[in-house]
């Protein structure tokens, strides 16, 4: 089996923040949502019934407990969660926090207009607080 | 605990082609793209993280099921999964068939233009293939 070597795109517009059982834990570079990605460490899965039965449980374990901590962190008014990978087919499933206030609400995030970077500090206070959530 | 009751967004724009342990298996009525919708049949859920760690386990194992069956049927380019839930409360979960000449290809099917309605012919024959592949 070959070694899993994380995607390009998701490498430059992610950032991991935990390394969880199955799957990196990606924080996006796009403050107008807090928008999480675990991506199972995998080679060559690009479909979630690609992973076995024991990484499809974990998948789901591991995408219900950062989705649980991330409306604590955040109280969004409603948790996205979609694995899609129309552009980027390596498996990843996208976590997001979304608010009657955000610039797409109640449409999708994918697709819509371009991302704004965090500052560091924005970065770094959503991070933390959800490393703390996660405990 | 309350009785399960259908969304009635969900009723109107699907209609039940199986019921499964945990969700009603729905069919969309937008021909556009091969659309399943699984729904948890749990009164007063919304998020994965209300359902207990048992029905999160079926869902998976549902949705999983359904994805490789639609991916089956189909041979789409790629399968999109998704809890999103911005309009409807009720927990659901999209299961979509996506192709690169599709009408928002790679963009997301949510938010996109206006349902085209499937013929009953077409409609039961996407039923019929997807009721034989989960056999």
């Amino acid at each position: 089996m070959e070694p899993f070597v994380l995607d390009e795109r998701l490498a430059r517009d992610s950032q991991s923040i935990l390394k969880l059982g199955l799957c990196d834990l990606r924080l996006a570079h796009d403050s107008r949502w807090p928008w999480l990605i675990l991506v199972p460490q995998r080679s060559g899965v690009s479909e979630v019934f690609d992973l076995t039965p024991l990484d499809q449980a974990m998948l789901t374990f591991e995408q219900v407990t950062v989705a649980a901590a991330l409306k604590k962190v955040t109280g969004a008014t409603k948790i996205n969660i979609a694995a899609i990978g129309n552009v980027v087919r390596q498996l990843h499933v996208h976590v997001v926090a979304r608010f009657e206030d955000d610039p797409n609400w109640p449409g999708p995030i994918w697709g819509h207009g371009s991302p704004i970077a965090h500052s560091d500090d924005t970065f770094n206070a959503l991070k933390s607080r959800m490393l703390e959530a996660l405990q």
